[in-house]
Parts: structure tokens; C-alpha cells; sequence
């Protein structure tokens, strides 16, 4: 099976800190440290991975706490094209205690330089070669120009790949008017980058910028899309309860895979939403529960 | 110049978050991100490099973040004898924002497996022959058995080396009991460590089990000590204000100095106190300012 390339362009060390309460001003004794490679495109990566697929990750790395995702995704079993960068990775922080939801702080990540991300669109436009889709999802490094989506998505067109993109705020209207096959922003994203009111207008918008397929994520809501064709929704799965932390990377790994399947945008956006829901089941973001999504699939 | 050895047991890499507020369950964009290497030990070493000593640390470190602060060590001219270890080195985060003091969250660090607790005790051995001092100054890894200071203690008699301990808790009883030469906790430790209520009880405590000269650092109310020969003071610099972390280092490491210098405890104290105010200055732990240490002195 050709592979499907998956960029991250600003991954991280997720850090989880379990504390006993959480005192401004004070000092804690941290109780329990868990720590797992982090960044949108890593997680659906990991979910395409479980589906069966043979994802091969693009991301920036740097330093120790860059060495130190290498060989995480070694150890899960998913390949990665590394570009070397000399700024350290950024690490993002959540302290969790009994009492409420997790206080997160996300560092801004190093600094990209411009011979940097031409190497990386590089790496990315030679595993397309043999690739059957182009994934890119989540932030862009500090300081970095969105513009730079639009080479990511001509490198693709390039390449005849059709390309994916599950990005936010101005790298979101880059990649539409760069003429992304399919966006999957979730719902605030799209009205937050677009300026719009309404989730039509929003997808109209993008749509009239260039983009073709456009499925919005919005939660207990489902999903809707548009492309060429129509308009199409799918509900969200029912009764799931649990860890929403990288819901909607399964989401975007589970329209990914669909389409790459050859199904029709609705069953796309249904297989979709089981993807999500069964990641939601797992605490781990990145992780789905493949018994739960077949249920959820066939229900 | 013969060498100071000096152990920190437990190093970290200390990192601070700068955000504009904090918020618990909230995300947060950190904008500002520094990091040092951490741990009392390393910053004694500092202060004593400063002074123009010639100290060489002893760590266990290991994973990236442990590579992190042998490379930073190397970067601030500190020469530095690695254990390896199987464990990822632990990381502090402190939370600053514009309103209160600094929030800390301190991970325990790796457990440190016993091959590498004598590999630790091997190294600072053959460095003592060579050595006019050993300091071990911070906490121990989780789950280590406090008696291993002991054979800390136990290698510097070996050698025929004068050990100063700026340790805690069971650590500093388990250094009173292997006869320490030199130990120099802080108020509130030496009270808990011994479960007295004052501090002359506290400090006849741990000379009855064997310690030497016990300096106790009081904060604003400067360093009280205890040898064989007499009890000694000495007034704090007053009128100084600024970064109170690592000026505790400081004081170890000026008592350090001026004891290898040959200076009467009366005069070592003053020096200590001097040096522990010039760090306040700073607003690094670890830096300390010498001009201002030399007033101090002085005045």
C-alpha cells in the first residue's frame, strides 16, 4: 500500500503533571509524570497506523526533547522523515489534579528557519512521489509565515496527491486559497479564521477561496460538509464518554482514511465520527479503541 | 589548585514559564520560555567558579534532558563527571506571571537503580584523590535509600577529604551519623530534619551523632554555627533585595571557599552571608554578583 505523508509542523513533548491540588505561589511535589509524543499530525499518524494503514510522519525536530520523539515514534512503529532544526522542540505542560479539568501551558515552540522549512517541504515532496495523500495538521512554529501551507499543498498538486489539511487561523485561509483538496477544521476554527457568523457562510467562504471538500467538525454535533457536489452530514456518535484530548485527530485520520478507501463523502464522515468517538474512549490522546469504532461503525 | 568535588545528586533541568495569568483548568500560551541547569549542587559549583575555584561536578544524568545540562555545564566552563543513568533526568517547572510569586511544579526525578548509586559513589572516589574538598549539596532521587549518603561521607573520610552536606530530612541525619565534617542546612530543614523546637537543640542533635561544624542559615537573621571549639554568628547583609533562589547555594558555596581558604568559622560565616546576598542580586539562580560581594565584604 503507497503511504499517506503525514506533516506535523510543530510537534511536542506532551508532559502530564498529576499534582494533589494546584496552589498559585506555591511549590508541588509532582506526583506522577507522564510523557508522550504530542502535535496534531502525530495522532492521526497513530490512529491511521491502527487502521491499518502505513503513515509516514514529516516533522521538525530539534534538540533533546527532539531526539527524544524520534525514538518514541521508533517505538510505536511509526516511520518518520526528521528535518533537523537547531532550535529545541517545544514541550507543553498539563498539570492534572482531582479536582477539574487540566491547566495547560503550551510553549510556543523554537523558532523555524527559512532554509529549514525548505528542507522540509523537500522531504515531504519526495515521499509524495509514492504517496496516496498529504496530511498536515496543527500549528505552525512561532514566527513562522502561513504562506508557507500554500508550498506544502503545491507540493502535492505537484505531485497529483490530494491533500488534507487540519490547520487553523491564517494557515487555514492559506491552504484553501492555495486550493486544498479537503480542510478539517472543527467548527470554532472555521468561524474564528473566516471571520463569518454562520458555519454555511464559513464553508462558502473557504469553498469561494479555493478549497474543494470542506467537513467541519463540531463536536456532540457531528459533522457537516461540503464539496462540488452537495452538502452532507453524519451525527456524532451517542453516550461516549471519556478523554476528548485527540478526538479530533481520530476524526481527521478517520476522514483520511475513507476517502483513501474510495468511500463517498457521507460514509466518509460517518467512519469519521466512529474514529472520534473511539478515541474518546481511550485516555491516551493518539490511541483508538478499534473494538469500540467497529461497533460504533456497523450500529 | 587542588579541586572541589562537588555531588548534586538529583539535577534538574529548571524551566520557567512566563504567561500573562494563570488559570486552573485553562490553556495557556507561554510567551516566554528560559531554561538553566538545575539543582543545588550545580549551583554551588557556580558560585565557587566564580570565586575562581576550580570545582568539578558529579551527576547522574541521563535522557535528553540530561544530555541538555552536561552540554550546558560544558557552555558555562564547568567541568563535570557524568554517571550515566537509565532514567529520563527530571525537569522543575516554575509558572511566572506579572502577579504573584512563581508557581513550582518539581517532578521527583528517574529512580536511580543501585549499579548506578555505586557507579555515582566510584566516580566521586577517584576524584577525592586528588580533591581539598567534597560538597554534596540537594535532595536525593526517588525512592533512594538515605544511607547512601553515608558512603558518600564514608569515601571523602577514605580519602582523607573534609566533606561539607547541604542536604535534608533523613539525608542529613543519615550525614550527622557517617560523621560529616561540615553540615549546612537551612533553618526550617535542621528543625524538621531532628524534630526539635529550637534551633540549639536541633543543632546539639545532629553534633551528638557525629556531625562537626553545623552552620545553619536563618535567612534574614544570617548563619549561627557549632563546632567543637565554640558557637559563632554572623548578621545578614541587610537591604538587599531581589531573586532569594540559589542564594541558600551561594552561602554553601562561600562557607566552602573561605574554609578551604583557611579562614576561622567567625570570618567564614561573614564570607557566606556576603556571598549569599550577592546571589540574591542576581536574577539567576546560580550567578552571583562579585562586585556587590565584595562591598558586602567590606563594609
Amino acid at each position: 500500500m503507497a503511504r499517506v505523508v503525514v506533516v506535523t509542523p510543530n510537534p511536542a513533548v506532551d508532559v502530564t503533571y498529576g499534582v494533589a491540588d494546584q496552589t498559585p505561589g506555591e511549590s508541588h511535589r509532582v506526583t506522577a509524570v507522564k510523557r508522550r509524543p504530542g502535535g496534531k499530525g502525530i495522532n492521526v499518524a497513530r490512529a491511521l497506523l491502527a487502521l491499518g494503514h502505513d503513515p509516514v510522519n514529516v516533522l521538525p525536530l530539534g534538540g533533546g526533547s527532539g531526539d527524544w520523539i524520534a525514538a518514541e515514534l521508533a517505538e510505536l512503529g511509526l516511520a518518520a522523515i526528521v528535518t533537523p532544526v537547531a532550535g529545541l522542540t517545544r514541550t507543553c505542560v498539563a498539570i492534572t489534579d482531582p479536582h477539574g479539568h487540566p491547566t495547560v501551558y503550551n510553549e510556543p515552540g523554537p523558532r523555524v528557519a527559512p532554509r529549514e522549512w525548505q528542507a522540509l517541504v523537500a522531504d515531504t515532496a519526495r515521499l509524495l512521489v509514492d504517496a496516496r495523500m498529504l496530511v498536515v495538521s496543527g500549528s505552525l512554529p512561532t514566527g513562522t509565515d502561513a504562506t508557507l501551507i500554500g508550498e506544502l499543498v503545491a507540493a502535492a498538486k505537484a505531485a497529483n496527491v490530494p491533500v488534507l489539511l487540519d490547520v487553523s487561523g491564517a494557515s487555514l485561509i492559506a491552504a484553501a486559497r492555495a486550493g486544498a483538496d479537503i480542510l478539517k477544521p472543527n467548527a470554532q476554527e472555521l468561524l474564528e479564521a473566516t471571520g463569518e457568523s454562520t458555519l454555511d457562510a464559513a464553508i462558502a467562504s473557504v469553498r469561494s477561496l479555493g478549497a474543494g471538500l470542506v467537513a467541519v467538525s463540531r463536536g456532540t454535533d457531528g459533522l457537516v460538509a461540503v464539496d462540488d457536489h452537495g452538502a452532507y452530514s453524519a451525527p456524532a456518535v451517542t453516550g461516549v464518554t471519556g478523554n476528548p484530548t485527540g478526538a479530533g485527530d481520530a476524526t481527521t485520520a478517520g476522514l483520511a482514511a475513507a476517502l483513501l478507501d474510495g468511500l463517498p463523502v457521507p460514509d466518509a464522515l460517518a467512519l469519521a465520527a466512529a474514529l472520534g468517538a473511539a478515541a474518546v474512549l481511550r485516555p491516551v490522546a493518539g490511541e483508538v479503541d478499534l473494538d469500540a469504532f467497529h461497533r460504533f461503525l456497523y450500529r
